[in-house]
């Protein structure tokens, strides 16, 4: 738990005075006031977070992080387990989604082995932090000893501390599982006091006796260990999953170093949730790329206060949303540092002679 | 007219074979079928657009077009006229929203200037088709006069086959012009019936009273002229202006040649309206970046039946929109051509088992 205080402790209010100037310069630039909208909103926030009145972007990382979900013994999906690992594969031959947005957004990409069900190959681009061969069933018992939920918070800030020592500007989230939607839901419920009907949706892509199936699963699950909704962590363990609770921890760890979080989906809004829950400030470091097609998700953002940059129907995961999102940030960032200025354009204000 | 009505006879309609062949694709590539959401629409409608199951964007332009409105007489907004030359000097410069989005991008832009009041500075990155030194007031005068409305609209053609010839695999549409947002505002309550009020908002920034003053100028000039909805060439000359005109023939052009358009605000909006009105088979060509936060624009891109892909607040025009729009169609196209199918890495694929 140290580790995990520490760093709570460390993640400080935003720079005041940076984001005064950041707005400041921001009404200077050769385009009527507010006219970038959400871009002002964010160059502003991330002047904030990096204590910068000119931020940068110019080193960009994914951390996509890997695990297993032993409540899949309930029949929960349509994908079979293997597929988390073999996707994790997919990502290590650079096939999947997140891979080619990553390359186009410019970002490199730390994989993460956080509770995969078999062990993985061994690869360069690979970080194993495996905290068991995935969760139990939480239908039958906690999917993890607390023991353990601390272990992945602590990996996850780890990780990010090793990744702000190579350049780290800014970071995005993102999640593989094979049934985590059903953990992250079980999560929101739980944080949230939401019904499960509210909080759940179709993941992958599951018909409507399937989705009653699952919300079932996850009411079995919350009755069976009633979990404290002010304590995070205990609903980590009883219901969470281990890439969850290592994204809760790259979220606070980013925070304390001053690097703005962009998260992904549904899985990463969960980590969000705890990560939130154990350090309330550290919702201003975070950047909601997306929001995605899954149910509950809107709630979810909502529920933080979180206003997501895109709305594009995505719902794969893997930190995909979050890439894009890190483009939308870093032309935030560009158009504050690289416009000219009235004055430095020759260009009339009105704003300085309208009412 | 020869020239528009032989560039609206060769848009054709969209690629069934190459859609058929993408859409193939998306569901053979390693994620949940659908689960890119609008990017799986976008790289199928460009794959019908360019003809190809495998489209590319590589060669990628920005087409602003500068024009002044004589309508600015009527004392609409905050901003002189002189502004629209010296945001044409900033853009000539690398200052402007425009230039940092585009960079961003990795789009060239092509500046012209469709009817600026002044003469401009020669510079190579401008090219200059001035169909007059600014509209007429249209509360007192036509506009244009129909010749002009079509060799506005020719320009446009001509300067997008330019673009074809060196290069290009999307285009994107940018306005700048002081007063453009009442033109537009007139052009699309002429073309839709829709009434003044529903399809006026604040342009740059003005409060109430110079609103409800915009409201009462749109609808003299309107009772003047009261332009044939069923004649768009005429809605353009009565109540348009040379860069409206202008984008109105890129659109054409582009489609022409089989080039998708991304569309940015309000002012490529009214272009759209008049160049669909023209060919309404253009509507397959058109990607709409984004819904601005001028009032009036959801209502302009229901009524064209375009759904935009983002919603970001945004209301600065030059094209900015658009830059961020041709980012995310590449990454419907980068997704679709890059990611592996299941097969190729050894992915178990739900749908292929799953009812």
């Amino acid at each position: 738990m140290t580790l995990i205080n520490e760093t709570i402790e460390k993640i400080k209010p935003l720079d005041k005075e940076a984001m005064a100037a950041a707005r400041k310069r921001q009404d200077d630039l050769t385009k009527p006031a507010g006219s970038l909208g959400r871009l002002e909103e964010v160059s502003i926030q991330i002047a904030g977070i990096q204590r910068k009145a000119s931020p940068q972007i110019k080193h960009k990382a994914m951390i996509t992080m890997a695990g297993d979900h032993g409540v899949l013994d309930e029949k929960i999906g349509n994908w079979p387990r293997e597929v988390t690992a073999q996707m994790v594969e997919n990502f290590l031959k650079g096939g999947a989604g997140i891979n080619v947005l990553a390359r186009q957004a410019g970002a490199r990409i730390v994989f993460v082995d956080m509770g995969v069900a078999s062990d993985l190959k061994p690869d360069k681009q690979l970080i194993v932090r495996k905290v068991d061969y995935g969760t139990k069933n939480m239908c039958k018992e906690p999917a993890m000893t607390d023991e353990q939920a601390v272990k992945a918070i602590e990996a996850g800030i780890e990780i990010v501390n090793g990744e702000v020592k190579k350049g780290l500007d800014i970071v995005g989230t993102g999640d593989m599982g094979i049934g985590n939607t059903t953990a992250s839901s079980a999560v929101f419920a739980a944080l949230s006091g939401k019904t499960v009907e509210e909080v759940t949706g179709r993941g992958t892509g599951i018909n409507d006796d399937q989705l009653q199936h699952k919300i079932d699963v996850i009411k079995r699950a919350l009755a069976l260990h009633n979990p404290n909704p002010a304590q995070p962590l205990e609903v980590l363990a009883k219901v969470g999953g281990f890439e969850i609770g290592g994204l809760a921890g790259v979220m606070l760890g980013a925070a304390a170093q001053g690097v703005p979080v962009v998260i992904d989906g549904f899985i990463s809004g969960a980590a969000a949730l705890i990560a939130t829950a154990l350090a309330p400030q550290l919702k201003d470091y975070i950047i909601a790329a997306h929001v995605s097609a899954e149910a509950g998700h809107t709630a979810m953002l909502d529920y933080m206060g979180l206003k997501p940059l895109l709305s594009l129907q995505m719902r794969l995961g893997e930190g995909t949303g979050a890439a894009l999102g890190i483009i939308v940030a870093e032309a935030a960032v560009r158009t504050l540092n690289e416009m000219a200025t009235f004055a430095e354009a020759g260009v009339s204000d009105s704003s300085t002679d309208s009412p």
